[in-house]
């Protein structure tokens, strides 16, 4: 049973806990600064596939076996599966999960589908009626840049702002535990478009999202940044992580040293090429998924903020000039 | 609070309500035997907008607008908005819903997306956390052709399994009340993927799913199809609905009289030169809101079954050669 804190934060009072998680990545994120931390490496991101939007799949996929492998579960126990990703119609997921046999509900939020994707999970098990959801997304810097950019043998030049999708994808199992990481909070995000038309800065795009969305879940709970052990945001980078704190600022909320963002925790911007940082949809997954979840399991986090962000454009909307909808979800996770 | 019913169907306990509906056509669809029935019609489908893309938006907006009308609502009492469409990135809905303020969870289930918003609204407030969520999907003809097959300018021939993209959007109103309208239970959709690979008869594709969704939930509440008023399918139209029937036939469940598939509903199949019949996010939301809701609220259908079909395929998993999954939710409703 839910209940609502404030105007808009939800509470599940049941607290669904994560049975497992796992996290999966491409090469250049296994080279980054929490290579040690993903369940798998891939050298070769082509996953033997013989397409980029293929080999996305095949990485879902082995995100939620892994997942599955480490909750001591089958493909059969999971009665609800959130799933989301970057592509067209969401195909990565539809494509991945196909040969599942569960029962699906495809998420878009852009980059903020993992924050969705376990706060819909989250939401099915406190109901009572689901006694295990998964969530799971995914994104491949080359399907996303044939999609969203141009064929990777074009060798288009990018800005400083531009940032780099993630080839990785994050699973997450949630299920009615006495222990363990618990969903307590969420609050869903709204759209907040403040003009920005530049699809190479998505995190000024997404940077004013947060920014509300963050300022209501305070609102609601009467809490401030340093009450939490972190906040992470995912994925802002470079760029919208000072806007976000310069945002919040104004509004007299100060977020400090416990402030990291997904986007910049993944690569080393400048050792690894990344411009800005990464995004992507399996960015904020899988540095949730192998590297935040894991240090709550160890007890080195134990109260966190995880708000993950969206740009709601497509290539479309952005050819006839229009600008570029942000939107944030935030979930509050807890241990013990 | 939510209990599961057998394998996978999930119980409303409080049995969410709906508040309001409302359903905006095109031209076509106002011409056709339920032209009667929508709220509105718009004999210029460009909405006055520059694009079809942003007609669609439009569109979607003007659903949601007279649904708050009708519920005696602003957009500030909707806690929780799902919403989607057919468009890449779900942009109809991102833009639609762009001014509105309201917290936004993207859905994407192709042309099921209606049965999966609603099903997301009603959990939502079945859980207590939410007193009014909205779920509202749109498609247009026009921006459909564009995105999945040809320009309108082109003049493609259509193929006699070919459906036609419905333009138009339903909003739906869910809340907590004693009287109107509910939503009883839920069965959440997995993906069927039977080998289709021609994107000319999506029927074909999404049937073995439908079938797939009303076993399952047939087997877990012990009912038979004429256990209800009616049982509505969407959009299987004229190829699909053949293939449903004879497809649960062998599974010995009949499908009689009180079978009606939205795709059938929305035009004159003969008279409208619309091949097998409609398709579309549209095509069910506006038969849903515009005649099934009003007939369900007039005491004419008392208890019914609604199972919206999705392809859900894209042009690139098109063009690369794969097959058509495709999925079916299901929703059991009632008066009293």
């Amino acid at each position: 049973m839910a209940t609502r804190i404030g105007a808009s934060t939800i509470a599940l009072t049941s607290a669904p806990r994560i049975l497992a998680s796992a996290a999966v990545v491409g090469k250049k994120e296994g080279e980054g600064p929490l290579g040690k931390a993903f369940d798998a490496v891939f050298e070769d991101v082509t996953m033997g596939e013989p397409s980029w939007e293929k080999a996305e799949s095949a990485l879902q996929k082995e995100a939620f076996r892994l997942a599955l492998r480490k909750g001591n579960c089958t493909p059969e126990d999971v009665q609800c599966l959130f799933a989301g990703d970057l592509l067209d119609q969401c195909t990565a997921s539809a494509f991945g999960m196909r040969e599942s046999g569960v029962p699906l509900l495809g998420q878009y939020g852009a980059c903020s589908t993992m924050a969705q994707t376990l706060s819909m999970a989250a939401l099915a098990v406190d109901s009572g009626a689901v006694e295990l959801a998964a969530a799971v997304t995914s994104s491949h810097f080359c399907s996303a840049e044939r999609q969203f950019r141009f064929p990777l043998t074009y060798g288009g030049q990018r800005t400083p702002t531009a940032q780099w999708t993630a080839t990785a994808s994050g699973c997450v199992l949630v299920k009615p535990m006495d222990k363990g990481v618990a969903v307590r909070a969420l609050t869903v995000g709204r759209i907040v478009d403040m003009g920005i038309t530049d699809a190479n800065n998505m995190g000024a795009a997404m940077a004013p999202a947060a920014a509300d969305t963050i300022r209501r879940y305070l609102e609601d709970t009467g809490t401030v940044p340093s009450d939490y052990d972190a906040v992470f945001t995912g994925d802002l980078a470079y760029c919208g992580s000072a806007l976000l704190k310069e945002l919040l600022a104004r509004d007299g909320i100060t977020l400090g040293d416990t402030h990291f963002d997904c986007g910049l925790m993944l690569f080393d911007r400048q050792r690894q090429d990344v411009h800005a940082g990464g995004s992507g949809c399996g960015c904020a997954a899988s540095v949730l998924c192998g590297h935040i979840l894991p240090k709550m399991a160890r007890g080195e986090l134990k109260n966190i903020l995880f708000i993950a962000t969206g740009a709601l454009m497509s290539v479309t909307t952005s050819k006839q000039g229009e600008s570029i909808p942000g939107i944030a979800h935030l979930l509050h996770l807890t241990v013990g």
